[in-house]
C-alpha cells in the first residue's frame, strides 16, 4: 500500500467509513506491511472510547453476554465495537462461522462492528494486535469497545488488560473460579459475573467469590497468599496499595444472559467502575500502564527481528548449534558475540554526559 | 570473585569436589558475578551424562519415584545429581525442608547429590537456571542426572526439555493426562508412568494413555488434532515426521514407588529410549535443538537488559509511557528510536560482502 493509500484508509476511518475500519484491522491482524504506522497515527486519535475486557471458560456465555450488551449499549444511541479473541485455536477458522450466527440478533445495524481474531501462529503477538485493533476502533469513534476472550492463561490475561474494567465470567458449580484464581485473574479482575445464576450451586459460587474478594481486600490477611493457598504475582497487581481509601472492591453480578436477567445491575457495575477510575486517576494510570506494556512488547519483538538477522548473518541459527554442540563454543560465547554491536552503541553513549 | 578464585572454582569441581559443585550451582542459580564465564567453561566438559527429565502434578508421587531411582543407580555404583525445580512457589523455603526429609533414604551418600532451585522472582529464567545447573552435574562427571519439576505448564515444559528423556507421571484417576496434554506434555513425553498403579482406577488410565499415544503416532488421525481435540504447538513437537521409522512410541510403566514396584520396568523403558536416542542420533539431534533454544534464550534475556539501559537513558519507562499517555508519541514510534542504533549497527554490515 502506497502511502498516499494509508493516508487515504485513515481519513476513511476517522470520517467513520466502516470499511475502512475492517480494512484497518485486517492489516493490523495480518502485520501487514505499514502497519505499525498505520497504528502509530491512529494512536493519537485514541482516548475516548470505553473499553472492557470479557473473558471467562468456555461455555461460561461469554458470547451470549456480550451481544447482549452490544444491543444494551446500541438501545440507548451508543456505538460498539467487538474484539473476540481465541488464543488457543491458531488454526481454525471455527470462530467466524459461529460469530455469523451469533451476531444475528444484531444483524444490520453497522454500529455494532464485530471481529474475531485468532492466533495464527503468531503466539504472544496476539495481544500486541488486540491492542492495535482496540486503537483502531478507539480512533474511529466507536463509545464501547468490548474485548471478549476464552479462558484464563497468560495470553489471556494480556489480551484483556488491554481493558479498563475487565469482567470475568464464573459458571456456578464448575470449579472455574478457582482455575482463574490461579493464573492470576482475581487481581486483574474489576466485576464478577456469575452467569447461569438459575443454575444450581449459583448461590455457592457467589458466596465463594464474595469471600475471596474480601479475603484479597483484607490487610490482615495479606496479599501474598491468597485464600487457595496461591500466590499473587506482583505485576498482575493493578492495585496501588499506597491508595487504601481508593481500593474497588469487585462486585459480584449474577445474570442469566440468555433471559437478559441482571444485564441492567451489570451495566451498573461497568459504570460505576468507570466513575471509581475516572475519579481516582485510575484511568490515566492504566493509560500509562499500559504504554509502557506496549513500549517493552514492541522493543521484544523487535530486537528479536533484528537479531534473528544478525544469527543469520553468521551463518545461521543451525551453524551456530552445530558448534554448540560440537563444544567448539557454548551459547552465552554466542549471545555476547552476537550482542556485541549493541553493547558498543549502548555503552559509549550512556557514559556521555547529557 | 577473582579470575583465579573462578579457575580454583572450576579445578575443584572438575577433580569432583562435591564443595566447589555446590558453590557452582549457587552461583548459577543467584545469577552471581561470573557465572557466564564459569558456564562457558563448564560447557567444554559436559556431555557424558544420561539426563532424565521427571514431571507431573503435585500429589503424584514425583519426590518419592526420584528417590528411588537414584538409590537403584546407585546400587549400580554409578553417580547421581538431582535437580529439583519448583515454578509455582517464587517465594517459599519450603522444598527445602521437605528434601531433606525426602533424602533422608540417601543420607551419608555424596554420590547422590541433591539441589532444589526456585524462581525467585525470575520467571523464565528459570529453565536457564536449571540447564546452567545441569551442565555443572554433567562436567562434575555424575552419571545421571535427574531433573523434577512440578506440574504442566509452559516454564516446566521448557525445564523438563533440558532432558534427553522426558518422564510424565500420571496418577490414576486424577484427570492429569488430559491436563497435560492440553499443556503440550504428550509431545515431549518419551515415557509415561502411571503412579500409585495399585488404586482403583490405574487401568483405566493406562489405556487412556495408550489410545492417545496410538493417535498420535497413528498418521491417519494427523498431528493437528488429537484424542482431545486440542491443537499440538509446533515448537513442542520434537519428532522428526521425516523419520517414520525411527519414531518411538512412549511406553506406559505402572509403579508403585512407595513399594518401589515396577521400578524395574521403569529402568528398562528408560534405558531402551536412551538406546533409541543414540541409534537414531536424537541424542545429537536434541543437543542441537537445546543449543539453539539457548542461544535464543541468552540472546533475549541479554537484549531486553541491554534495551532497558537505553530505555534509562532516555529518562525511564515512566516518563517515556507518559508521553505515549498524553499521545505526543505512540509505543511502535518508540520502538523504532530506541533500537535504531542496533538496526544501523547490523544493517550496513549485513549489505557488506563477506
Amino acid at each position: 500500500m502506497s502511502r498516499v493509500d494509508q493516508d487515504e484508509l485513515i481519513s476513511a476511518l476517522l470520517a467513520g467509513k466502516h470499511r475502512a475500519l475492517a480494512r484497518a484491522i485486517t492489516k493490523i491482524e495480518n502485520r501487514s506491511p505499514g502497519y505499525r504506522e498505520l497504528v502509530s497515527e491512529l494512536h493519537r486519535h485514541t482516548g475516548t472510547a470505553s473499553v472492557v475486557g470479557i473473558t471467562g471458560s468456555p461455555g461460561a456465555g461469554k458470547s451470549t453476554l456480550v451481544d447482549k450488551l452490544a444491543k444494551r449499549y446500541r438501545d440507548r444511541g451508543e456505538t460498539v465495537g467487538v474484539i473476540a479473541v481465541d488464543p488457543s485455536s491458531p488454526y481454525t477458522g471455527g470462530a467466524v462461522l459461529g460469530d455469523r450466527i451469533r451476531m444475528a440478533s444484531n444483524v444490520g445495524d453497522m454500529d455494532v462492528f464485530f471481529r474475531s481474531m485468532s492466533a495464527r501462529g503468531q503466539l504472544g503477538g496476539l495481544s500486541t494486535a488486540t491492542a492495535d485493533a482496540v486503537k483502531a476502533l478507539d480512533a474511529f469513534g466507536k463509545d464501547r469497545i468490548l474485548i471478549e476472550t476464552v479462558g484464563a492463561g497468560q495470553s489471556e490475561v494480556d489480551i484483556v488488560k488491554t481493558a479498563d474494567t475487565v469482567v470475568v465470567l464464573v459458571q456456578p458449580g464448575s470449579g472455574d473460579d478457582v482455575q482463574m484464581l490461579k493464573a492470576g485473574i482475581l487481581e486483574i479482575s474489576d466485576v464478577f459475573v456469575v452467569n447461569k445464576a438459575d443454575m444450581s450451586g449459583a448461590a455457592k459460587t457467589v458466596a465463594d467469590l464474595e469471600e475471596m474478594i474480601h479475603m484479597r481486600n483484607d490487610p490482615t490477611h495479606g496479599l501474598q497468599t491468597g485464600h487457595h493457598g496461591f500466590e499473587i504475582p506482583d505485576h498482575l497487581n493493578r492495585a496501588d496499595p499506597a491508595d487504601e481509601g481508593d481500593r474497588w472492591e469487585p462486585p459480584v453480578v449474577e445474570t442469566v444472559a440468555t433471559a437478559g436477567d441482571g444485564l441492567a445491575d451489570l451495566l451498573t457495575a461497568l459504570s460505576s467502575h468507570r466513575e471509581h477510575l475516572e475519579t481516582t486517576g485510575g484511568l490515566d494510570r492504566n493509560a500509562r500502564i499500559r504504554a509502557a506494556e506496549e513500549i517493552r512488547q514492541h522493543l521484544r519483538s523487535d530486537a528479536a527481528t533484528l537479531l534473528e538477522a544478525e544469527i543469520d548473518r553468521r551463518g545461521g541459527i543451525d551453524a551456530l548449534a552445530e558448534r554448540v554442540a560440537a563444544r567448539e563454543t557454548d551459547p552465552y560465547t554466542i549471545a555476547d558475540e552476537l550482542l556485541e554491536p549493541l553493547r558498543e552503541t549502548i555503552k559509549p553513549r550512556s557514559d556521555r554526559q547529557e
